[in-house]
């Protein structure tokens, strides 16, 4: 396994960093990402593509769904490496968790990928940073999916 | 896999009904759950167990970390039919899902079993039902286990 998506339906998520700057997001999706040891650039290129294929999103018309790019949604990209936690006992354990500077650098490529999506407005959170996250959903649709 | 759990630590959340009735939790977890075919009540049990036990919320001092009875933090729990979704292509399949009426009866155990728990204030969500969650996050952290 390599890393771990969780893909949030939303209809507004608001993100403030340690800088105190805010970053906002319409209706679309908030995607938190968490990167394990087996990490590399080929599980990223998969994660942009599930990520920008993905038929989740509503359609204003019809019940059927498409993809963040079809329906013009919003992605707000959050580095989330809790999704890596493993259950020893009543505690958590990261230890299957990639070292922060190289997922630093495939958290990197993968927001630049999900940026070069045309007509999409995509807002990235600060790897290894806390942040306050607000978010108003609509059913709530979650999705996890490893890679 | 009998079910699978999204813990979500939060500030506050708030879930509007179908009945437009609104129930809130201050500082907490917001727990996700959904069940697939193999889920009983046993699996319900290990959830709760789970849920009631990991350590995962802020203390006030110190960096450990408690569970959510230890720190008299909130639930609010969530069906979340979602998170068994399956990849195939780019859509995705729910075939792996507990039919509703089971599903239901499983999720009623879980929450009696929760607001069994002393001193602590539990919301649960609708089964089945469309709800509108906005929720404020310190983190945000986010766990997710298959049980």
């Amino acid at each position: 396994m390599a890393l771990r998506l969780l893909i949030q339906q939303c209809i507004s998520a608001r993100l403030k960093l340690p800088s105190y700057q805010e970053l906002e997001i319409g209706r679309g999706v908030i995607v938190f990402i968490c990167f394990f040891k087996d990490a590399n650039e080929e599980a990223v290129k998969k994660a942009y593509k599930l990520v920008s294929q993905i038929k989740l999103s509503e359609k204003e018309e019809g019940d059927k769904r498409g993809s963040v790019v079809e329906t013009a949604g919003e992605i707000m990209i959050i580095p989330q490496a809790t999704l890596g936690g493993k259950l020893k006992g009543s505690s958590v354990q990261y230890h299957n968790n990639i070292p922060p500077e190289q997922g630093r650098v495939l958290y990197d490529i993968f927001c630049n990928e999900l940026e070069t999506l045309e007509g999409v407005t995509v807002r990235r959170g600060e790897y290894g940073a806390r942040q306050v996250l607000s978010m108003e959903t609509n059913g709530p649709y979650s999705h996890c999916f490893d890679i």
